[in-house]
């Protein structure tokens, strides 16, 4: 596998998970499972979240083979939740490739799915350390959450600033901050270097999402891999609408929009006014801001080249545009 | 509530279990969780999974609070297993109450099971103990595995005895040991008395599980909540088909039958041709051996109100008839 180059100084360890995953989706005697563990496995991107877990822990000096187990939990527990997302929202299609709900039914992908995340979960156990196993079911627990609370609140304009920053935390950023802090407590770092990589990771995961959300509106579909404008599209009421609607204009357009689902040619004008307008500059600039804080939370740190790639991490997560 | 005559020794401890349900059911500070959680947690029977957590901790003395939260976690996961199963099912109710998958839709269906998944794992982590949150995490993917392969071989009458019992043990047959088995670690009891309530719990689960597939074409539509011969028509094979289609004339039905599922004339002749044959008996000879056999691993443990409560629910389990 190649190694996405901010992830140099860890590139060794990236792969040992990368086949641990193939070791693992291959292990199966069941056929039509392992047939379906490849596929779901088969596409496993930038593996941002597993590199999150190796590189917090580069502050303490440790033997590495828990962290490479947590690092695999970590992606096992992301790829799970895509399985479930996908069949939730019903997408035929994750970036170019047929989702597992689409090609082999939902009720295939709810039980694979829920394998998946059990399967973390014996990774995670084998680390034998009660406090990142807590934290990740926790965050299992904030993950199905988030999704509900999408669910629950979709056309719900009145959903503003505070209920959308909740509901990123639970979708996105929990998975990141418990991605870094477990690196972090199983690499032996004190407590100190835990809460500021955990602070760290929080952080970058916010921004994350806060990115994915103006891509989704400013984005072209080709780059992002969907429709452009699915969120608004869907219901969901991210930051660039939050921004939007300040305008009365905009806010008449969309609460139209958000009770006529079916009205495509208010959709584009919608994402046109918000394409025109100054919401993609204010959105990177609260992005920009999580960024800061994440970068300044590691400023005890003793300097080393995982510092190093953190912070690069952190500029890329802004900088990206796919 | 009012406690099963059965579980007397451990009715406190079960009230205990119960009042912790509930709490975590209204604990949710997001109102529409609230009020699915505690739909969900509704209807928990007799709560035999926990209770045989808490029997099995009866041959060592202990605190009995781990115990309480093993058993709470057990019956969670429980839930979580019911609300995904009739999200895959697409069943309406379950034992005549609507399920959450045909009232909330089956998105927040699929979302809810993870979330209860993800809190009976915390709760499982709050016992502390590794081997046991291990075993925990490991029977989450036994269940998500044995529902995947009743799917992947549905329709299939090549699968025989040795299939079938691969199958009820993961669906039914593991959750049953670990409830049991974590019962005995968590009280502190030696290598071989965790052993032997392992083995007990393990044969009274599969005995479970095929009294009833019994039931389920033997018994009456109002007994069993769900139409009779519901397996057969739903594809699905069990010990009453394997032994049915011993017989020439019934496996040349059975086979036309499974191309032909919309054929609901054949499939009552079908049922009612092993009504009127040895095949119900034959089933409940083959759970009457598995009843004796786990009996049978009680021998080496002393003689105390658990153990007596332990041979009953044995008795229990192959008398019941709904």
């Amino acid at each position: 596998m190649q190694t996405f180059s901010i992830f140099e100084p860890i590139s060794d360890q990236l792969n040992q998970v990368d086949d641990r995953l193939k070791e693992f989706a291959e292990s199966s005697d069941l056929p039509s499972l392992k047939e379906l563990l490849t596929h779901a496995f088969d596409s496993t991107g930038k593996l941002a979240r597993p590199a999150l877990t190796l590189l917090t822990a580069g502050f303490h000096p440790n033997n590495g083979a828990k962290v490479v187990t947590m690092a695999t939990a970590v992606e096992m527990l992301h790829v799970a939740t895509l399985i479930h997302d996908d069949t939730v929202d019903e997408a035929d299609t994750r970036r170019g490739r047929v989702t597992v709900s689409s090609n082999w039914g939902r009720h295939t992908a709810v039980l694979l799915g829920d394998y998946v995340f059990a399967a973390s979960a014996t990774y995670v156990c084998a680390t034998g350390n009660i406090r990142v196993i807590k934290r990740f079911s926790e965050t299992i627990m904030d993950l199905s959450r988030g999704q509900m609370q999408e669910t629950a609140n979709s056309r719900n304009i009145q959903h503003g600033m505070d209920e959308y920053f909740e509901r990123i935390y639970f979708k996105t950023a929990s998975l990141f901050s418990t991605s870094g802090e477990s690196g972090a407590i199983l690499s032996g770092a004190s407590e100190s270097t835990v809460q500021s990589l955990k602070t760290y990771s929080e952080k970058i995961g916010l921004a994350f999402q806060v990115v994915d959300d103006v891509l989704d509106i400013t984005g072209t579909q080709q780059a992002i891999g969907k429709p452009v404008g699915s969120d608004l599209f869907n219901g969901v009421i991210t930051l660039p609408t939050i921004y939007a609607i300040e305008d009365p204009d905009c806010r008449e357009k969309v609460e139209l929009f958000l009770t006529n689902p079916s009205n495509t040619e208010l959709h584009s004008e919608i994402v046109d006014a918000i394409k025109g307008s100054d919401v993609g500059e204010k959105s990177y600039k609260f992005a920009d801001q999580l960024i800061e804080e994440a970068k300044l939370a590691l400023k005890p740190l003793e300097d080393n080249d995982c510092k190093k790639s953190l912070l690069d991490l952190a500029d890329f997560i802004i900088s990206r545009n796919t």
